[in-house]
């Protein structure tokens, strides 16, 4: 089917060098195609949870040990090819840090998080890695009991199989809203 | 993996108690993980789309007949281990009448509901029960034609098989957002 | 299980002679249900993923070559049966040039589009054609940086297997939000 490979080689979005088709048909690590699917939404869902439950002294148990990159970048900055990120990390360690930070400093007001991925798309798979697009909004509600959107984007993932459980090697999250006021205090 | 029950054990808004680590692998009632996974997704999609469609003369059908609980809850109230309820049903009989008496005195503006249903995890599979939680977020649409954020949380099911039909023998319906002009309109 | 028959006969929002009952067994294509779930949500995410990427060119080939249906209707419409559609499409070329026409009519402000699509559901299956209702909504973000719902309502949609490829040869975009600045812009 065209569309998608034509999708992707002209969006600016998109880093054209890795990705390919969409697969219909693979195997990984002894998965079929819809297995990897239904593993890999589950490892998405488990990470939407760590969030949404406010328990993020674990959100980095959720990336490889030894060499990780975790990034949330804005769509525009994107397209323009302008690599400045909001947060950049490049092992578990600054992840880590960054929750020891966000507790420590913990001045703005309290808010709950909720987060809705959807449309789970693999769109390579190597011997190592998987690559995979979702789409995602978070929901925040503040203590006023108010909900309304946080941030709406895409997370781009490589995702390995690490001592028999799916890890993020990279999460890139590019998101479209890029008008937040405390988009520092929490991962997305 | 660590940090999902890490997560389950350290959040105080989940049940301790009865939440297991999620499952990779299993069987229930002869289907594989797989299968009850995507099993479970169509028992909350029909549910959603009952009362998206606004029938609601059905709604209580989704339920087990013999005992089944439907509680909406503030996430407020859960963490602080405040049992009051916004909506508190624990037989089939108590939704019908919520049903009956919702249409009888239906003062309010109509309003369309929309359900995304997102995340759905499996966290524990025993004979005769699966207890399974996602996330969602329910838009409202008013007459006027705008649409905006209805409620915001989290489903805590648990479901069973009943005469070769899915049901929830308890929905407990964990809310974010607790500032809603009329919650007890219509179920979520 | 009754409800959902109930639902679909009842709901005037459903076209009620083409719909069946949810299908929890069949094979189709020589794929299972399961299998069939998975692909159609393949469909669906790739299509998100080419309006979201803003490659409106593709968007015409995930519908069927010879004869194909797209429509954008209000609930409020459907509901009254009114036939009024917000935009109306009967083949590929018609397609085509509604994004020819969008693209050198690019009058708007510039905004991004994100898709939530969630519970997918099979409806029926024949052998040709597969019909298939899910949920969504689309967030837009606008220059600004700002995000807030631009779309909410269901897809109601048919889709054939045209040589090996899931396409679409009709879809139905059934908008509970009536009241938007720029419905025509972009296909959703």
């Amino acid at each position: 089917m065209t569309p998608v490979s034509d999708v992707l080689s002209r969006t600016s979005t998109t880093d054209t060098a890795k990705v390919l088709l969409p697969l219909d048909d693979f195997t990984w690590n002894g998965w079929s195609a819809m297995e990897t699917q239904w593993q890999v939404e589950r490892l998405l869902s488990r990470y939407a949870m760590c969030i949404d439950e406010d328990v993020l002294e674990s959100w980095p148990e959720f990336f490889t040990l030894n060499a990780c990159r975790y990034e949330i970048i804005t769509r525009e900055n994107v397209e323009r090819g302008m690599p400045l990120a909001l947060m950049f990390c490049t092992s578990r360690g600054m992840l880590v840090d960054r929750i020891v930070s966000l507790r420590e400093a913990n001045i703005y007001p309290q808010r709950w998080y909720r987060h809705i991925i959807s449309n789970v798309l693999i769109q390579s798979a190597d011997a190592e890695c998987l690559q995979v697009q979702s789409n995602y909004v978070v929901l925040q509600t503040r203590r006023t009991g108010q909900t309304d959107i946080f941030s709406a984007g895409k997370y781009v993932d490589r995702v390995v199989l690490s001592n028999g459980e799916l890890k993020f090697s990279e999460k890139r999250v590019v998101v479209d809203t890029h008008r937040v006021d405390t988009l520092l205090v929490a991962p997305i």
